[in-house]
């Protein structure tokens, strides 16, 4: 729930009093404008909100409701209502577009930042996509186009062409009356790059640069010609690390050539945080947590693969422990801290998985390499191993009055959370070495994993001990 | 690594040439002139870079180089690398301080914008703090001591308060005047706020709407007076998905009363974002993955915790175990699939863990509360356990060509799974009720608390069907 004041002001505007509205207050006299069909107090009503309010509105309204808002707003003053709705009601409001009529909707989508057009055209029949195309300007088919051909989650894919370009050998002057027009238009006027003549990128320079110079001023005097910028195929990762580094707005992405084509703006680069973030936790725990508001049957539907599959590499375990199934019959005490030792190394490895997925995803200019981090993981896991396989050798000793049994016990501890530091740790890096998502190893699949080594470990080493145990 | 190109441009200033640079070769040519002690060849080489760049070769640079940087730049100089400087370095940075004499370094503090200049207090002793707060200005001072008074991860905490306010009987030409005049001091200029006399907040306009007007226009006839705003103490978290939903560059921060005392810009809120995902991320696996680039040591020292107190929780299942031994010593088999039930149970209570963290960080409109949330975990479990058992059934009662085992095993799969998820909502919903951060209760905990009731319902359905085991 945002807070959101409106002023009461008299004749003179001064300001005698604050009134609290609620967002149910402006959605209900916005839905009675509707109804009365007022298309003028519609507008006034609903120009009164930030364009993220209007989205919240423009979603809730009945089927009715909103092919009058389709009547009384132009396709370019609905575009903002579309330009701020988030990715997952992108995946929702597309089917809005079959309420309006087909030239309405391709104006809508040219008035759009390309980078969101696309977000809602990619989920779009083929078909429905060229009858939009063919109704748009050239000019905005084009630019659609292009970006719909970069690869998923890169710079490409999620740039947008409505920025403000400038000549070096220009005045201040001119730079702000170009600005001026632009300003409608642009996603973002704070940043200004400069071009030469085959649109390279030369120069950047901020309004606020702009601002506090001179009229008569040259351009190539004020810009900053050491440029950050990122080539358009370049991971979404590294675009966001760049504009978090140096708290940039926006940053320029250019072609091989050289050639300015498109910004990335924060507001996508916040999204695309979020998304990683999501992606990650979800990986971590063997569950895509985002699209869990459905029904129970969705649910179980979307997290069942990974639990019958895990289910079968325990039966692996299981068919491991069976075994040793003479052992136990012997030795039945055995069997009491099967759980003890799979549950601790699955512990430990999980701790590795995810310090190994954050590194991957996080590389340190301190990293160096495969086999340290590997062997790091390693003697990580021999000293909490150690520590670990004393306190258990020791509680289990006093408390059993069995210290050969402790022993086996400490020692299998030790020996199991070593190993499951080494797959904790090996398993993301050798999947990101082979070109994967090191986020996809789950924490569930290296526990169940971890149980099978913990299990061979620890009858290995009570078959060597068996003499003593019995 | 990041693109930087240098121009090269002829005498008319047309661009002939791009030449590439390496953060190396601009790394070296700044420290050749420290070593032979040219002021203006270090300041002119050092301003040509972006203050993250400026940032990174500072950090890298040793004492005595530190000490020429802090002679051949003011402290207002060098106080925007010190804005730029993220979270992590802070936390060493603050070091640097005491190769500066002290009235340098509270100038350099003063220049920083507020929030940042308190991260960096926040590490230093309360003695230290007192000396530099006495050779500021007050003004600065008690921007400070204000900021560091709110309580941490509100948006008191992250505020700054170098914003530009104006008065809405102003004209846009007035505006740009002040405007011009604060550009240098302000975190944003991009967005001004609208203040009465009583500094209470009334309403914003962007630069934007700003030089689109002319400039007789009146502010109040041009700034919008439903402002979103965020209260001083809001929860940071709630402020960063105001900033992300309206797609803001900043949000204005204000008291109880109405009055306007700072502004929470973007990048901050990059960190929030990240900082809340790493605590989520580190919680569901029960180690903090931001400290683990150190030596094996330290890790150990930070995973051990964790791994000792599960270890003890653990020792519990083995105790529930050792009660059984008497039925395990019987039918041995019995032992093969208690690592089959405990692993599943405890992945399936880890994918409700995730969910419930998930869906308490991130409520969505349609959440129907405590007890809903809970029974649709509980549904969730009886759905996935009653594939997951017969499944299990299915599989055991042909390998082992024992339907009552197949039957155990099935039962006891449905029941500890349906258990598992419901402690994995639970856990969290409760510890958010009490108050805790729900993401602290990590995978592995669940994972463990999972096994001992995962052991306890197995014993006791296979303890009910010992006639047909045997």
């Amino acid at each position: 729930m945002t807070n959101k004041e409106e002023l009461v002001t008299n004749e003179d505007n001064e300001v005698y009093e604050k009134k609290v509205l609620t967002e149910e207050d402006i959605a209900k006299h916005i839905i009675d404008t509707l109804a009365v069909n007022d298309k003028e107090g519609f507008r006034e009503e609903f120009f009164q909100n930030h364009s993220f309010d209007q989205a919240q509105i423009y979603l809730n309204l009945t089927v009715e409701q909103r092919c009058k808002v389709h009547d009384f707003l132009t396709p370019e003053e609905l575009s903002e209502v579309y330009d701020i709705i988030d990715e997952e009601d992108e995946e929702q409001i597309f089917t809005f577009l079959f309420d309006m009529d087909d030239a309405y909707a391709a104006n809508l989508l040219s008035y759009m930042y390309t980078d969101n057009a696309v977000d809602i055209l990619n989920e779009l029949s083929l078909d429905q996509v060229r009858i939009y195309m063919r109704l748009m300007s050239k000019e905005s088919a084009d630019d659609i186009k292009t970006l719909m051909n970069y690869a998923d989650e890169t710079a490409g894919a999620i740039m947008t062409t409505e920025f403000v370009s400038i000549k070096a050998n220009q005045t201040v002057k001119s730079a702000m009356t170009l600005l001026r027009a632009k300003a409608n238009s642009a996603e973002t006027i704070y940043y200004l790059y400069v071009v030469d003549d085959d649109n390279r990128l030369v120069g950047v320079l901020s309004l606020r640069d702009l601002i506090i110079s001179q009229g008569n001023e040259m351009i190539y005097d004020l810009m900053s010609d050491r440029i950050v910028f990122v080539d358009v195929k370049e991971d979404q990762n590294n675009v966001a690390k760049t504009i978090k580094d140096y708290d940039f707005l926006a940053i320029p992405v250019v072609e091989e050539t050289g050639e300015l084509i498109g910004i990335v703006t924060v507001d996508d680069i916040i999204d695309v945080i979020d998304d990683e973030a999501m992606q990650d936790y979800s990986g971590l725990a063997g569950v895509d947590v985002d699209n869990q508001y459905e029904s129970p049957l969705k649910s179980a539907k979307s997290r069942l693969p990974w639990l019958i599959t895990l289910l079968f590499l325990g039966m692996g375990t299981s068919t491991l422990i069976s075994q040793f199934e003479g052992m136990i019959a012997q030795v039945a005490i055995l069997s009491v801290f099967i759980t003890l030792i799979t549950g601790t190394a699955g512990n430990a490895g999980t701790q590795s998985l995810a310090v190994a997925v954050r590194r991957l995803a996080n590389p340190d200019d301190e990293d160096q390499g495969f086999v340290s981090m590997v062997m790091r993981e390693i003697v990580t896991g021999l000293l909490s191993g150690a520590i670990t396989g004393i306190v258990i050798f020791a509680v289990i000793g006093f408390w059993q009055q069995n210290f050969a049994l402790g022993l086996v016990i400490g020692i299998a501890m030790l020996a199991a959370i070593t190993v499951a530091n080494l797959a904790g740790s090996l398993i993301p890096l050798l999947m990101d070495r082979l070109g994967f998502d090191p986020a996809v190893a789950s924490g569930p699949f290296i526990t169940t994993l971890s149980d099978l080594t913990s299990v061979l470990i620890y009858f290995s080493i009570a078959a060597y001990f068996m003499p003593y145990l019995q």
